[in-house]
């Protein structure tokens, strides 16, 4: 079962760090890809930069043509919206089957059709907050919170200190 | 008990949206205010428009010392930094005490001081990723999810729906 993420309605230089931030959240709670919307090389960039430096096999990609993007994916479509069904409400449904899943993260603007092409629009909480939040949380629940514990494989890796800083580097076989 | 959330290392312009979705974060997950060490009006603004049109007592302040203000903190300190012990590992450590809690926020260049003033350096995973993301994730941990249930008394709330969008306005008693 695999985890893609869907970025829509990415704006130039305006979204990069957000748009980076979705991506970098992607690959460490156990998505194995991004789609967007919009070419954005500065964006693929900094993603691939952590890639390489911190390991795994996380790709990032782009579609010219969302709508159909959505429509032919193998499995389950589901929009991450504060307007829909509270994730308190829906999580278990959603993991009872062992299809690929496609998260869909939408700006303010959403398109109003991407609400009915999904399969679940999914509120983390009913409340404005942040797109990269609603992934996180979404991811960490979905993977009942394992993905944080994942080898990553890259050259860099982290000790982990009660208090300071400690980086191995060149730690890839 | 209560959480306050300290935003450390914020720039005027380039932070902006970043530091905005993390107050409003702090506010959606259950904080009870969220603490910057430098006053930008635009940050504050954003997020008290959201607080006024959806409801709750969330704060916003600024601290002109932030050292001062994490020694003199009373309760659980808590740096969420992808150095730290990984939250897989602590949570349950945390939720043992009913103290309130001070969750800390940096960027990339946190002073090397924050980790030795506080109890605690949390990792939301030893993998680079965002801070936005790291504190949802916490928060939402450490409430066991039952923040995104609480009803806020606003004037606009959600009627979730499985598709489509519904808001009641003028709802506030």
């Amino acid at each position: 079962m695999q985890v893609t993420v869907l970025r829509l309605g990415h704006r130039y230089m305006r979204d990069k760090r957000i748009s980076t931030h979705i991506g970098l959240v992607a690959r460490a709670f156990g998505a194995c890809e991004l789609v967007m919307d919009l070419k954005d090389p500065l964006v693929e960039e900094s993603i691939q930069q952590v890639v390489s430096e911190w390991g795994s096999s996380f790709k990032v990609h782009t579609t010219e043509n969302w709508k159909k993007y959505i429509k032919e994916f193998r499995g389950d479509r589901i929009h991450l919206t504060m307007y829909g069904i509270n994730i308190n409400q829906c999580m278990d449904k959603i993991k009872e089957t062992p299809k690929d899943k496609l998260i869909i993260i939408g700006g303010k603007k959403v398109p109003s059709e991407v609400y009915s092409l999904v399969d679940y629009n999914v509120a983390i909480g009913n409340q404005p907050h942040s797109e990269i939040s609603a992934l996180s949380v979404f991811l960490d629940r979905f993977f009942n919170g394992t993905g944080l514990d994942k080898d990553f494989g890259g050259n860099k890796k982290i000790i982990p200190q009660k208090h300071g800083k400690k980086v191995l580097e060149n730690q890839k076989t």
